[in-house]
């Protein structure tokens, strides 16, 4: 069973199996920077690219050239006249595996002018078997020149690819996904976002939850009153050390309810 | 500063600011089923939807209406001229927070026609502050009639909507993330597989990593050696019981490796 595309973006056009298998420059009109932080994504739905990235923030970042997004649709790099990029695995069972001959020619076209060395380069696999991708992991990362990330689909990859290639296998959270595309998504919005001149407001990114171990304190806005709810007062008192020790107080609050696990690592 | 889209999708069309305020079915030519799982989204890019969802697996489910999509446009319930959503943070700092009356009636619209019991028909908002989302989360979701799912974008949502509206607040994990799309997309693709007659294969869902409390084994397919790395030989024994022995102690053995937290729980 191959899962091909039902319903393929309108925005991208259906891809066919005579595909290019030249890696496709999702903005080649950009003015792109000179060594912009680069993605390239290996996927069966390149056209899922690039999907909410390409909007607001992150959107705006890619238009200006200070990240650049490649997508490498690994059926280009099937096998045969149907392109088969999967088999049924070996010692039974459901669902089908990637094949490693595939996926390799598609890591390695990948690798075409990018380090060698997997700390400036890292080549990820987005699989709830990894590691959870966590805030630490998306500043490692932002900090690098760019990586390629392999989005999965059906019950896996054949191990032997994994390992030839050093993957690291980096999960998104303790669920099951149809496939690598959103959990791919997730984590580039997170890192891109660390970008140099990607946030307009470089104060926004420290304060925002997770940057200081703790989540972040309640927020209110005008009118001052709504539907007979108040907007604590010390927030209106304009005594901007109150104003900050009742926000340190909320947070480790909520942090000691909601996420002692958190709490416990500060 | 109000955060607008750049390249809305052109599978969409660009969102106007007279925009109806009624919520869209984005599969509305379907066949859709009388009470079909449905998730709303109230959001200030409603072009983001459905996006990834749309393909494959969910997409195929969605235009056979095993479940249903609607989207609200956040901005559609601005105030003044502007149809501004946003406003400064009480107590000052930086970004902007949604405001309540904006959301509130955002909210209240998604009501229309659902179970007033958070139990059946629960309002999410995704955020870091939030419980954390795993799989025991989807399982609880897909049992439900639907949800309304909230997606932040700024510094947060005015606390009180969250409070007068019981919305629950869910994490997609440590990490920050530019809006809360991406965040939904992944909730919903997680749910979504587990709704009756989505998945083909039913076995498949069993078997998949975190199903058991276990990471997944290694899986292999064809060809039996590649670049001289050979698929374990007891997988091409056809010997049942020791394959699914092997597998089991991979699958243990890859717990307790990577996750320690994981296998401390079972």
């Amino acid at each position: 069973m191959t899962d091909t595309p039902e319903r393929p973006s309108k925005s991208h056009g259906r891809l066919s199996i005579s595909a290019s298998r030249a890696p496709r420059d999702l903005m080649g009109d950009s003015p792109r920077l000179a060594h912009a932080w680069t993605a390239k994504i290996v996927t069966l739905f390149p056209e899922a690219f690039p999907g909410v990235l390409g909007l607001s923030l992150t959107g705006r970042a890619l238009a200006e050239g200070k990240w650049a997004l490649e997508t490498l649709p690994l059926r280009a790099y099937g096998k045969g006249r149907h392109r088969n990029v999967d088999d049924t695995p070996a010692g039974g069972g459901a669902g089908m595996v990637l094949r490693a001959d595939v996926v390799a020619e598609a890591l390695e076209e990948a690798a075409q002018g990018t380090p060698h060395d997997r700390g400036q380069w890292p080549v990820l696999y987005a699989s709830p078997r990894g590691r959870p991708f966590d805030q630490a992991m998306a500043r490692r990362l932002a900090a690098g020149r760019g990586l390629t990330l392999l989005c999965g689909r059906f019950e896996g990859v054949d191990e032997r690819v994994l390992e030839a290639f050093e993957v690291e296998e980096v999960s998104l959270g303790d669920f099951v996904l149809t496939g690598g595309e959103i959990a791919a998504q997730a984590m580039l919005d997170a890192i891109v976002r660390l970008l140099p001149g990607v946030l307009g407001n470089e104060a926004s990114a420290e304060e925002e939850s997770h940057s200081n171990g703790l989540l972040e304190h309640p927020q209110y806005t005008k009118p001052a009153e709504w539907r007979g709810r108040s907007i604590p007062e010390v927030l209106l008192s304009g005594h901007h050390g109150r104003i900050e020790a009742w926000r340190r107080e909320m947070s480790e609050k909520l942090t000691q309810e909601r996420r002692p696990d958190l709490w416990k690592k500060r």
